[in-house]
């Protein structure tokens, strides 16, 4: 049917389904009236290129006024910044697996509530590159985790469930053709690899704390080049494994920053 | 010496520190004059409330003009926001472990290239309570992962690092005193677990998914409670580690939100 499903049993118990991070609730918000034509949802980190994302949205849809004065729907919150230009929204998730899961969850609960239909979510963030040019994008194939596999481990309650992150092939393969029409836009279909952590997690020698040589990092990055990863960042295992269990055609592409 | 410390041998060698999320660095900024007096640090996920806090902190201390117009320090970055009221500095770390990790090593890069000394450190934040009053304040003696254990789990490159996370006893007994003081200040000592995740993890009925029963999750909460824990959140561990390795004297003390 192309519904975004919830796969919470509970859910149709509730009177009221409140968005706390979102600022946004079923009896205070008319979601299908205001969500309902949503077909594209854009996600990244920062609030401020989320908006500028929107603005760049607003304009190439060719939406009327210059689309500057776009409003963050979920001003009442200081969590996440929302912006719609047309069927495409644009939301920012903060950094790491915590952060862009409660995002998620909220939204794939927007999503279900606006009774959005077909509905294709893109990650549209920054990241580092391992083995390719700078400037680079970066369409990922699979999430792996650090140790390369293609998985992501939830904690529910205390128990660890392992869920999936493969990403649509088809929207990567889709992606990737379009970036063919760009001139100088260098474009690669990768693994991306998810990290908990920025500094010690990614190989990184200037945190506060680093107990590892130089030798030992370049070793760990080859390893990982080797299974296939091409990019690094920190949120895509989660992004991938909400996104396939909720019905949600997902794709995560990031730039690589030097 | 009561300077913070930093444990990473690779710093020494470096001609330039630039603490990337902060939109602060050693040649840029004159880290020294903008920070060596600072003596407290108080973090919490919301950037709207940090800037409200370090107005707070200006009434406060009764420094000159109303506060209001404080600055953000981090205004060049939309990663967090950092706020300063006498020798009193207040920034947001969003939501998650990975990101007040992020924050935390260029906070301590930083305090260390200020040569701050004797630095407390508070993290002020929300949490959910278990089986306490709401409104209740909990003051975190020892942060608790997911199966109650006082361990944080790093990742460094594919290795798993098991630190502790014990705060400091003093730190919390002080506090503890000073709510005394307070009229009408409900205030507790006890166990802080930190998760991953806000609904599956902490045993919410209405996230986007949701496998478990009302049983389950009460029957999970009760055991949690007889280990001791009286709040839930999601940045204790990480926050009771870094500090604890980097000499920081530091606390954790949330406000337990119906």
């Amino acid at each position: 049917s192309g519904l975004v499903l919830v796969k919470n049993p509970h859910l149709d118990l509730m009177e009221e389904d409140i968005l706390y991070h979102l600022d946004l609730g079923t009896k205070t918000h008319n979601l299908p009236a205001m969500f309902g034509d949503i077909k594209f949802v854009c996600v990244g980190g920062s609030p401020n290129r989320m908006r500028a994302f929107a603005q760049f949205m607003h304009r190439e849809l060719g939406l009327a006024g210059d689309g500057e004065d776009v409003a963050d729907i979920c001003a009442g919150s200081d969590r996440y910044a929302m912006y719609r230009a047309g069927p495409v929204l644009s939301i920012s998730h903060g950094m790491g697996i915590p952060s862009i899961s409660i995002m998620l969850h909220e939204l794939i609960k927007l999503l279900h509530h606006a009774k959005c239909r077909d509905v294709t979510i893109i990650r549209i963030g920054t990241s580092g590159g391992l083995g390719i040019k700078a400037g680079s994008v970066v369409i990922t194939d699979t999430a792996v985790d650090s140790s390369f596999q293609p998985r992501f481990e939830q904690v529910v309650l205390d128990d660890v469930v392992v869920r999936s992150t493969e990403l649509d092939k088809d929207l990567a393969e889709e992606l990737l053709a379009c970036s063919r029409e760009i001139p100088d836009f260098p474009t690669l279909i990768g693994h991306t690899m998810c990290t908990y952590d920025f500094y010690e997690g990614q190989g990184r020698l200037d945190g506060a704390l680093c107990s590892f040589s130089s030798e030992k990092k370049l070793e760990y990055l080859r390893r990982a080049y080797d299974a296939g990863v091409r990019n690094i960042e920190m949120e895509s295992t989660a992004f991938a494994a909400l996104c396939g269990l909720c019905g949600l055609k997902g794709e995560s592409s990031c730039f690589h920053l030097l």
